[in-house]
């Protein structure tokens, strides 16, 4: 209550906001008991069901940019991030949490044009739509900078969750979909944002470019194969490819206490992608996981499939964590993903 | 991932930050199955609760301001704000989860003086254990603005959580404390950092100036209270005071469909406050709820006083929501508390 508290109730307020978003979600459905309008809402697991929990923070200039991203896109990438987090436990969602700080231009309206707020909503609507989770709270706030943060919380059987830690030596590394897309589509929307500064969105993207750019901007997190991975008990240890494989695998290796081998010549890489952008790209949203060799892994889950690229080995002290077999031999592979907050 | 993604782990990353809030933090304490580190956290309510959950934004120059509140106080409030809505749901809490956006110059030490992000971590975290709620996980982004978003999980019985929409006429209207300190002590705050801006935080506090700003800068969550309430089904609805009790108590009446007449000689204004600031002031973070007449309601739950302040009557179309009696008659009293996002 820093600002002057006393301000009186008023159209595109709060609560005027929060009737909108009322409409936007499907209160009370599924594990939500009770949704926005109260002091919490109140979600039901079933007996027997732990809970998961992940937060996501995204910052414009930093994991989007207004000037790049249809604000659909904004919000359905918001949401694939968490969604994600709970595919790589193997939870299915119970309940999605919206905060989000906003400059007033973009909750109101433009002339005959929607309000910013009222797309993301949209895009993010539609993919808790696709994934049966519903938006049951959230918080609002005038910020000077647009940010989003997200929570999802999900639902797993005691005990059941697929962890990072519980990876051991002879497993066979596995990852779903392929990877790079996201980092070449991004590299072509720098260089389209960059050429065709009239193209600049929060314009609507022309058709032809719709499917180039679709890695990037709607990233399909992969929930229905996360549960499968669990349901069935196929995953030993499993991780999502937010920040690059380099990078998750190094996660995985570091919490579990060992090592891996990777195969170039196998890792998947999406059309018009790199090795390097394979590798070392984030965004991308698979899940890498790995199983025992005992284990009969489907070569596709839902469509999806899942390919071996690797396995994981014993830690041993002087060599590299990660080991990347190509035509020329091994070469040490260092993690150069993303990683929050470095200096730059 | 707009931001160049590739970059090597190096100190101050990401990692080492998650490092530091381990060290911080008790994982696996409680309903804490599976804390930091892994893609969400796991918790475990009892078998037949429900889980609330409440998502709190809090923004550099909106919700704090840097220059002004200490960071422990930064740390104790955005947290205060999310047990609060705990509290008047009777939920226990069960985890807390915070983003953090902040600009480098607030995660690296300046000479011998701690880290900013160190002593928020020190407010957070002592209130945090006050009220055994282990910080279970979180998000780390750079921003040029500072802000944090605030997760709780509280657990509450099947079907006994307090809710607002279940005030009936001829319940007599309660209030935890008193009302009015902390908009009283902001307005010493305000005043303090306007005359003496030698005493601009985030240097200490002189003592003296401690006890007068505690309300402001370090309010109490009535967990206790709440959990109480719940528990012995005393109260037949209940919100916090976070926006002003002129405001809350709207929010209760238009949420339960009902009217309510307040006794303004009855309203237990806190030491230095006016009865403007305990109708209007937000931030006090008491409990306001009802009891049918036919429930014995206790004077005080841990020390704290339950003060009867009014009653709910039914709603008549033409009359206002809420009265004020005063010695001058009745007038009807407007919601003029705190409202994130109007336009000002």
């Amino acid at each position: 209550m820093v600002a002057k508290p006393k301000k009186p109730k008023s159209p595109g307020g709060e609560l005027d906001i929060l009737r909108r978003i009322r409409i936007f979600a499907g209160t009370r459905s599924g594990g939500v008991r009770l949704g926005i309008g109260d002091d919490c809402a109140i979600l039901r697991a079933k007996p027997g069901e732990e809970i998961a929990v992940t937060t996501d923070l995204s910052i414009d200039g930093r994991h989007f940019r207004l000037g790049w991203h249809p604000p659909e896109s904004v919000g359905h990438r918001t949401l694939a991030r968490g969604l994600s987090d709970l595919a790589a436990m193997g939870a299915r969602p119970l309940a999605a949490f919206v905060s989000l700080g906003l400059p007033p231009s973009l909750t109101s309206s433009l002339g005959r044009q929607k309000p910013w707020v009222d797309r993301f909503y949209n895009g993010f609507l539609s993919l808790a739509n696709t994934h049966k989770t519903p938006l049951a709270g959230g918080d609002l706030a005038e910020s000077p900078l647009a940010l989003a943060d997200v929570v999802l919380l999900g639902a797993v059987p005691q005990g059941r969750a697929m962890l990072r830690s519980t990876a051991r030596p002879g497993d066979v590394l596995y990852v779903t979909g392929s990877l790079g897309g996201a980092a070449s589509a991004l590299l072509q929307l720098t260089a389209i944002t960059a050429n065709h500064p009239e193209l600049a969105f929060p314009r609507r993207i022309p058709t032809r470019l719709v499917s180039v750019l679709q890695p990037h901007l709607y990233p399909e997190p992969r929930i229905a194969q996360g549960l499968r991975l669990q349901r069935r008990r196929i995953a030993s240890a499993a991780i999502d490819v937010s920040d690059g494989l380099s990078t998750d695998l190094a996660h995985l290796c570091e919490e579990s206490g060992v090592a891996a081998e990777l195969d170039a010549a196998s890792v998947p890489i999406a059309p018009g992608a790199s090795l390097d952008q394979a590798l070392h790209g984030g965004e991308d949203y698979e899940l890498l996981f790995t199983a025992s060799p005992a284990v009969r892994v489907p070569p596709a889950i839902a469509g999806v499939p899942l390919t071996p690229i690797g396995r994981i080995v014993r830690r041993r002290s002087g060599s590299p964590q990660i080991l990347l077999a190509t035509s020329k031999g091994q070469v040490p592979l260092e993690p150069r993903g993303w990683e929050h907050f470095s200096p730059q």
